[in-house]
């Protein structure tokens, strides 16, 4: 049976990191929306998507972009360390439930991070959920790596 | 044949991870090349290897090196999670040929990204080989989470 | 015997990228240690978290702050490369001692870039440091290649 709950667990975390990772990567599109609609481009040759006359003046920053921008970043500094130590922390064979509010909890984190980001939110809604999903993930480091050391 | 199959695909999927890890880590010595060759520096100490009069001209911003960040963080932004989508794709044991496909699309594309990115070539070639890397990851993202959802 | 040091092998791969992902993480609360004491904001909604007449003047670019924030992006850069090839080099089946002696050299060349970093040392010993950090990631990606192709 604890072979089978290490098989759920593993089933489970590789679930919930595609979905922030999903997540994560529609930032991408995000930025580009934001780009075209705002008229920024960082590079002369993308002036050519919108119809200009002064193209140069296009290559410029927004405040905007910026945001969506430092979000992304944040994600990727945030989701990719999670990706890694989800998969490990599945190997330690934890109880079903313990994983699921684990996962539960850091997407659901994430999610609300992005939006109060995005949204430019009061203080300190964004920065309640970036702590939230860094507790959770150094929770996740504690017992790896105490599993680690005890064996 | 099944179990064999899922063992030759996991080789091929980190054999491709390895390879555009590898592409993306080389984008770190190429900044530093542009960094030295156009005497840009980002912090003051980094000024002591080229022999100047006034060091504190050499701290600014080029364009050009700043095209090689956004190249690199590009890269990072999409090949990252193709490693670790690539890797769990592997695991749903996947036709061969329908893996070998996938990764030889995506590794051939964020090439032609870096070079339509570094050599600033006209659009839509950057934003066409961006598309297909990023269409091809979600492909198997779409893949995983069926199998997920449907065991 | 073989099987066993895989096993262990993988074990303490497992245990270097658990603990260079935390210090990577641990960026993050100095990132924001330093604009809070500096006085830095990047959104001007942070402003909230110190009284103040003049928000707006917060929102600003601080060298300090900017210079945690490249220590961040080059672990980044560097530091999730290493996890990912570190785990498939684990399954290549290296010696113990062979595998200890990467994983020590990489954790703590990337320990003394940090201190050299967010210290502002003279060069090189920061380019030494990353460089030690770079040739460590550039051996495991060989000997997984040369592996691969022979199988």
């Amino acid at each position: 049976p604890k072979c089978k709950c290490i098989k759920y667990v593993f089933l489970l975390s590789s679930t919930y990191a595609t979905i922030v990772i999903l997540k994560m990567m529609l930032m991408s599109p995000l930025t580009s929306y934001f780009c075209l609609t705002r008229k920024v481009f960082a590079n002369l040759e993308d002036t050519k998507f919108v119809s200009s006359v002064e193209d140069k003046k296009l290559v410029r920053i927004d405040p905007d972009v910026e945001r969506v921008r430092r979000c992304h970043q944040n994600d990727l500094e945030n989701i990719i360390p999670f990706v890694v130590i989800s998969l490990l922390y599945a190997l330690t064979a934890p109880e079903l439930s313990a994983a699921l509010l684990h996962f539960c909890l850091f997407a659901s984190s994430r999610v609300f991070h992005t939006v109060a980001y995005i949204g430019a939110q009061p203080q300190s809604s964004r920065g309640l959920s970036l702590i939230v999903g860094m507790l959770v993930t150094f929770s996740m480091f504690y017992r790896v790596l105490s599993k680690v050391f005890l064996l």
